[in-house]
Formats: structure tokens, C-alpha cells, sequence
């Protein structure tokens, strides 16, 4: 196929002026529109009006000007069909070989805070529309959305005097890739926002589901190595969290494991409160936390969470949910990590922590952000073979109105700070989860097994051997207790307290195995499985 | 707005004559193309055809009919804006206030399995453009794309003669969402072929990247009650998996909880030939596996399975890889499981199954299908806060060309089978994971501590309290060991050879460790984390 004539209406206008010279000095016709059209006058380019293709005048500021049967009768025409050619002929459809467009800029338009009608008026239809129809008719025409294939582009006319199928396939799917993409992002928004232009409070999980991502990076692999692997974020979230976190410092780049973890650490300790509840400092190994402390200061917090599990914080992840100080830096880098995560950085810190090479250190910009979490981003997602389960974000702790002491016995002030801490903490463990807390410190961590008496005692074996005193602690459970054996446990290694959600058909034998050891039990009325 | 005249174009004809007849009979003009012109016409319902609306024929077979100016003109203008409407005046716009399209079976083409240029056809360029005209202008303009929608339209022109703003905004933002899904599911069927038409071997991993699925149904909850769940499919898949599996009995919806478990269940399952390793089981607890093994019936496999841990399986998901009997069945009912999933049942047991009212049954109709894995789902995910971890599916089990026996002892063959047998499981246990196994079944699983070494104790724990004896087992690592301390544990506890990836830089000193307690150990090249 060698192009005679080509279609060019940009808003990127990238490099267009070059390409356009090109492909003029190759022979090819240039129709153009608008803002391009005028571009490329004023470049010396000889232009075409749209109009004069068309025999009919650009209306409505714009809102109709491609849309017409010469242009698509051009572009849509099947050059290896008899009545498609004669139609041509005799409605004087002049044929068009190649397309060059890109979208009007809806995402920098939402993006930037522009009004709802600013916004809808940078919904693109002739763009779409022509990109849609060069690329369903590839096998005829060329469909050129992205500023770098331009360069491909021309050295392919230059050297073959056409474009070969491979590439018209490859700028075909391309092309679709866009106009899904640019569908998703308006879909998305509309669905963010009521007829008003105000902001729904609650998403509705339509039919279909279509989600979009920009590609942060390929990563080296996937969560092993003969798998690839790639990061992917939203385009509209603008909350603090890994997906939008920046780098300051660490040559390697982080991995697919890294940024799982990442996220686990700072959904974590974005838990707590710096303000009301102090400094939090996670950190994870393998996407669960072996180490979890509040404290008054970075250090303090990290010291405590460390000394919980030395062995498994070898390489891990950590997170703060404030300010890291050349403290607690210097200490970081007495040891191997392989991320920080944290809300920002101390001048001095971030110099203390840019001496370990190969440390990657993450800034979310931004303190806590409490409040912004869930209004972008508003769903989780879980993969299944072949499918997604879709569902909100885990955003709450407790149910205010239906926490309530079970047992006898009150909480004292001390137990319900440290259930407080200890509930929040499992929320962020993969179940079956128990946290053993004491003083704000996680001294105890039970991960994943498959009954929960088995993570109960997983978890106090472990602090035990590592010189953890269980006694006086509090226990918390992500879910409630299926028999009174994990209670009775718990009271034997020495726990006080114990918070769960409660709900088991059993409770009554629960709360009596706590009465009887004297204990306080607390339901918080919300569940936080984690899988 | 009262609307004075519409476009009707569908592809899908459900119920758009009564439709029609009402829109006629409440005074609206109908413009209409093709197909939809005739059978309105058939039906004694007054049509206007676009021809005569535009001044110009249909054109290449349908390719070039509604893409013109009088008809985006009348669909465009803004009814607030005097140069719009000054426009229409000049050039015979006249004003189109409803758009009833519905788009070119895509979806249907590629799954009956038409031809390329069959599919290529049936890309929709026409009707999106006015579905996506129409949603633009929603302010002026009602777009109807979902024959559910047609009594709620006719309902509300009926009772105030117009289309309320809150519905045109429902309306636009449902046909964006659909114009999202089209294109996303064209997107996604071109990066699946070559420019020939060949599947590809390797998908792209796309910048940006749209994924699009298909709602099962809404489900009660997500993982906790204070989630909302939904369950949602690809389109184009066609493995036997969770995904596109059936529900023979069990009047309880599944959960989202139970969605997830069944996929490691059944992945879990599928690690194993039917024909050539036996019929396998797998019993599943927050989503890690409590009792797996192999048999040489479905009873065998299940008992042994079963045998382990009886304390986690209840209330637990099981999986088969085979067809399950009516003796299995028996058994099963004995106990109380939430779901079961397999490739077939017989008769009789599928009549025995259904006598456990809340048991829901699922068959992937068919046998392990492990040929056809991965082809049209390639991608694995992890959600992240605001991105998209995405990478290739796991799905291979050893790299042949890096199998090697390390020690100075080689496995027996018993050896060699339970440690082909462990490294399957072990692969769909949450890291850190480790597995004992002897004779095909797994007598210890360790799952998800931070440590290896961790998960090594606490599953040698678990097994001696379950009265397994570890003797003579094997031992089998999802990733490699650090340190050479877990060799010498599994040698305290009675194991006798171990199966792991190897890869540390400590690799001499764990495989002189194996040496010295006379142990046959196996690197596999192959990582298999899973979090």
C-alpha cells in the first residue's frame, strides 16, 4: 500500500510538524483541521482544508467537522472490493490512506480541575471516530495515534515506499489500545460523579467492569523469575500510597515484591494517627509485618518494631506513616533493607539514607492522608483465574456502635490502648491473623495457618524463642474465635485482654473461658479477613 | 427536553419494536438504517429512512450510513448555544434528541469462532460514534443502549413528556461504559493474534492496559461484611477454571471468600495428571491448602487429604483433579465443607452431594484441561493502593534443564515421587511455604511466616500434634534457604530428602549440611513465591 493521501488532526502536537514535512516530501497529501491545519501553514506545509474534502463547512466550534461520509467513505473503503471502489468513484469519495490523530486531552483536562463543562467538551467523538475506523480497515490504511511511531512511520515509507502489514496491524492495535483506554477514563469519571457534577459517595460495581492503567515500569519479574512482571497505576488516584509514591534515592529498581510489600507496610502504619496515636513504623517481610511498634519518636518506633524479629526484618520492608529524622536513618543503615516508605524525609535523613546504594527510598508526599484515602481509588481487586473479584476497600477499623466490653471485667486504660493497636495491626496480617500486643509493640504475630489456634500458637511460640514476655499482653484476632481453645490458650502464655470481632455462634462459651481467666474481652463488630 | 426525533439502529432487535411503536405513538419522529428501517417498517411502525435525513445513500455494505454531518449535527448541537443553532438552521440539521443503538456482535463473532475478516467486519465504527455523540451532549440528548432501559425511557416520556437530566446522565454514563468494553474486548482480541491472524505465543504487557469483565453476579459481601462484593469474568475465556465454572447443587450463593479458595483449590488440583500421577485432593482454608494427596480414587486421595488436619478442613473447600464418585461423596457428606469443585461427577454421587443443602457443587466440565491453561488468560494480578501489579500466571512447575540431585546421595525413587509431589503443593502455599509429603500425601504444610525457618517449625509442629510421623519424609521449599539451620531442623524431625529451587549465596553450606545428614536434596531452578 502506498500512501497517496493522509488525514492529520492532532491535540498532541509533538512532532508533527517534521513528520508532516516528511510525508509531504513523500508524495502524500496532507487534509488537515483546525488548530493543525493552521500549524502547518504556518510551517510552509502545503494543507488541505477538511472542508474542502468534505464540501462542507466546520461547525459548532469544532463539535463536527470529520464527521462526515468522504472522509470515512475514504478511510473505510475496501480497496479489494469492486462496489466500495465504484461508490467511490461516483460520490466522489476521495480515497484516504493513512490517518494521523490523537485525542483531545480529556485526562489532563480532569486532571487539572477543570469544570464538568470544560471537561465534557474535551470528550473527543471525530477523533475516536477516525482512529476507530483506520484501524478496523488496517489492512487499507495506516492509523498513526502516538508521535513515536512517526519515526517509524517515515522510515518505512522511505526505504519501501509503503507501510507493511505488520505495522499497520501493530499501529491497528495500538489505536484500539487508545480508544479503550480513552473510554475507560471517561466511563470512570462519569461514574465518580452524579447528573450534578458532584461526587458519589459510593461507586456502583457496573456491567460491565472496565478498568484502566498507565504503565509505571516494566519490572524485572514478576513475584519470581520466569515470570514477567509489570506496574501498573491509575490514572486518576491522587491519594498518598505506593501507586503514587515518588523515589528519592536506590539505584535498583524496585520490584514486583517490593511493591507489594510497599503497599502492605504503609496501608499499615496509614492505621495510625502521628498526631494522636504517635509514630508507627512497620516493617514487612513476604506481605505480612514481622515487626509493628507506635513510639514518640522514628527511633523509637523502629527499634521496638525490630526488636520483635531481627531474623525476619533482614531485607525486608519499612514503613513510617511520618517523618523520618537522621535518627532512626542511622540505624536503618546499620542494617540490609530493601525499601522505606514514609511521608517525607529529614534533609539529613534522606543523606544518611541515599548511602546505602542499593536502598530504595519511597516519599507518598505527604502526611498520613487519612482523609483522602478511598475517594479515588475505591476498589480492591483479588484475581481468579479468568476472572476478578472485585470489592471496596478495606477502610474501616472498628464499628463505633458496636464495640463493647463482653466480660466481667473492664479493659484498664493500658489494655485498651494496646487492643486498640493490636486490632489495628492484624487488619494488615494475612489470616488466619492473632497479634500479641504489649505497650504498643507487636511482640507476637500469627500468619496464615489454616485454623486459628494453630496461628495463636504459632505466634506465641515464636515470641517466646525470641525473648518476648507475653505476660500482660493483649491479643487481638481479625476474626472471632470458632471455640473457647484459643482463649484458654491465650490465658496460659499469660495474656490480660482480648479484642475480636465477635459473632460466633459459640461466644457465650468464649466470653465464659475469659470470665474465668479474668480477662477482657472486647468485640469491635467488624471483620478484617486478609488472604 | 421533549424529544421530537430519534435515531434507532440495534443490532440486538429485543423488544425494540413495541419500543418504537410507543416512542411513535407519543409523537417522536424515528430515523432509522438497514436492518432496524425494515423490521420497523415490517411491523407497520412509520420510518424515516437515514438516506433521506442525510441527503446521502448507505454505502460499502453498511460500512458508510450514519456518519455525517446532519446526523451528528443533530445529535451535537447545543440547545443553549445560538451559533449551534444558527448552524442547523443554515445547513438542514435538523435535531436529533434520542439515539437508540446498540452496537455489532464483536464479542459473539470471535467467540463462535469466525473468521478474522468475519470479525474484522463486525467492529462497530457507525453505532459507537453515535452512542458516543449521544453521551457527550446528554444534556440534550437521551442515549439508549440497553433494551432494559426502553420501559424506563417510555415510562418517563409517558408520565412528564420529557427525559429527566438524571436519566440522560445514567444513560451517558452506561454508554460509555459500554463504548469502554467494546473497545477494550477489540484491544484485547488484536494483542491476542499476529498480523496473520496466529495467536500470539506472549502477550504484551500494554501501555496503558484496559481490562474489561463481565458480572457473574453481585455477591453478599467481599472478604468481610462491610465490603461490598461482585464476581466478574473475562470474556473470552474458555479454561476450565473457577471462572467459567457451573453450579450443579448448593442453594447458597457462593462468597467472595469462597471464590478465592476454590481458584487455589482448583489450580492446586491441577498441578497433576489425572491419567499418569493419580487422582489428587486438596482441601482448602483461607486460601492455603490444609490437606493434599494423591490416590488412586477419589475416596483414597480424599481420606488421606482429609487425615491431616481435620480440625482446619471443616467448613474448607475441596478440589478434585478427576471425575468424583459416589464413595467420595459418601464421605463428604459426612462433614460439613461450604463447596467442592471438580471436572465431573457421576450421577449418583452428584445426587449424594446434593443432599447437603448449603454444599454448592461445581463442575469446570472438564478433565484438567491442562493443555489448554494460559492460553486466553495470560495475565496473574495484584492489586496494590491505586495501581496494578501485573504478571505472567505461574505456570509451570520445574525447569527440566535445571533439575539437578546436589548431594553426594541421590533420591530413591519413593523419594523422587514425593518430591515431585511436594513441589507441586508447595507451589500454591502462601510464602514463606514449606511442605513435608510422604507417600503422596502432605503431612506438614507451613504457610506465610515472615521466616522460613518459621514455617518450617510450625508445620513440623503441627504434623507431630496431628500424630503424622515425619520420618522419612520429604521436605519441600518454594524458594530457596537462606541459611542451612532448616536443614538441619528437617533433619531433627526425621527428613530424609529435600526439593528446592537453590540460588543463595549460602547454597554450599545448605547442601554440605544435607551431605552430612546423609540427605538427597534437589534443586528445581524454579522459584515459586505466592503472597
Amino acid at each position: 500500500m502506498k500512501p497517496v493521501r493522509a488525514i492529520v488532526s492532532v491535540s498532541d502536537k509533538t512532532g508533527i510538524v517534521d513528520f508532516v514535512k516528511k510525508l509531504v516530501d513523500l508524495g502524500i497529501e496532507i487534509i488537515s483541521t483546525g488548530g493543525t491545519a493552521k500549524l502547518l501553514k504556518e510551517a510552509g506545509i502545503p494543507v488541505r482544508e477538511i472542508s474542502d474534502l468534505t464540501g462542507f463547512p466546520e461547525i459548532m466550534e469544532g463539535r463536527v467537522k470529520t464527521l462526515h461520509p468522504k472522509v470515512h467513505g475514504g478511510i473505510l473503503a475496501r480497496r479489494d472490493k469492486e462496489d466500495h471502489l465504484k461508490a467511490m468513484e461516483e460520490l466522489g469519495i476521495e480515497r484516504i490512506d493513512m490517518v494521523v490523530v490523537n485525542l483531545y486531552p480529556f485526562k489532563e483536562t480532569v486532571k487539572r480541575g477543570a469544570s464538568l463543562e470544560e471537561i465534557i467538551e474535551n470528550i473527543d467523538i471525530g477523533g475516536p471516530t477516525m482512529v476507530r475506523a483506520a484501524a478496523k480497515n488496517y489492512r487499507d490504511v495506516a492509523i498513526v495515534t502516538d508521535p513515536k511511531d512517526y519515526d517509524l512511520v517515515v522510515k518505512e515509507l522511505e526505504e519501501t515506499g509503503k507501510i507493511s502489514l505488520k505495522t499497520r496491524f501493530y499501529l491497528a492495535k495500538k489505536a484500539f489500545n487508545l480508544t479503550a483506554h480513552y473510554d475507560a477514563l471517561i466511563s470512570d469519571f462519569l461514574y465518580s460523579i452524579d447528573e450534578e457534577g458532584n461526587p458519589v459517595a459510593v461507586r456502583e460495581m457496573r456491567n460491565p467492569l472496565t478498568i484502566t492503567f498507565e504503565k509505571v515500569q516494566d519490572l524485572r519479574y514478576g513475584e519470581n523469575p520466569h515470570q514477567r512482571g509489570a506496574f501498573y497505576k491509575e490514572v486518576f488516584i491522587d491519594e498518598p500510597c505506593v501507586s503514587s509514591a515518588e523515589k528519592l534515592a536506590g539505584e535498583k529498581e524496585l520490584s514486583f515484591n517490593n511493591l507489594y510489600d510497599l503497599d502492605g507496610a504503609f496501608n499499615l502504619v496509614l492505621e495510625f494517627d502521628p498526631e494522636k496515636e504517635g509514630v508507627a513504623c512497620a516493617i514487612i517481610k513476604h506481605a505480612n509485618p514481622c515487626g509493628v511498634a507506635l513510639g514518640k519518636t522514628p527511633e523509637e518506633a523502629y527499634e521496638k518494631a525490630l526488636n520483635v524479629d531481627p531474623v525476619s526484618a533482614f531485607g525486608g520492608i519499612i514503613a513510617f506513616n511520618s517523618k523520618v529524622n537522621a535518627e532512626v536513618a542511622k540505624l536503618i543503615t546499620q542494617r540490609f533493607y530493601e525499601c522505606i516508605i514514609a511521608p517525607e524525609y529529614d534533609e539529613e535523613a534522606l543523606e544518611i539514607l541515599k548511602t546505602k546504594k542499593n536502598l530504595r527510598v519511597l516519599t507518598t508526599n505527604g502526611l498520613s492522608g487519612l482523609e483522602r484515602r478511598g475517594q479515588k481509588s475505591p476498589f480492591d481487586y483479588r484475581r481468579i483465574t479468568g476472572g476478578l473479584l472485585v470489592q471496596d476497600r478495606d477502610l474501616v477499623v472498628f464499628d463505633p456502635e458496636k464495640v463493647k466490653v463482653v466480660t466481667d471485667r473492664e479493659p484498664t486504660e493500658r489494655e485498651w490502648e494496646d487492643m486498640i493497636f493490636a486490632f489495628k495491626v492484624v487488619k494488615w496480617v494475612k489470616s488466619n491473623s492473632v497479634v500479641y500486643a504489649k505497650n504498643k509493640v507487636a511482640i507476637g504475630i500469627g500468619v496464615g495457618q489454616t485454623s486459628r489456634i494453630d496461628s495463636a500458637r504459632c505466634a506465641a511460640e515464636k515470641a517466646k524463642m525470641m525473648g518476648m514476655d507475653l505476660e500482660g499482653s493483649v491479643l487481638a484476632s481479625e476474626a472471632f474465635f470458632p471455640f473457647r481453645d484459643s482463649v484458654d490458650e491465650a490465658a496460659k502464655v499469660g495474656v490480660t485482654a482480648i479484642i475480636q470481632p465477635g459473632g460466633s455462634i459459640r461466644d457465650s462459651e468464649v466470653i465464659q473461658a475469659a470470665n474465668e481467666h479474668n480477662m477482657a474481652m472486647v468485640f469491635t463488630g467488624i471483620r478484617h479477613f486478609r488472604h
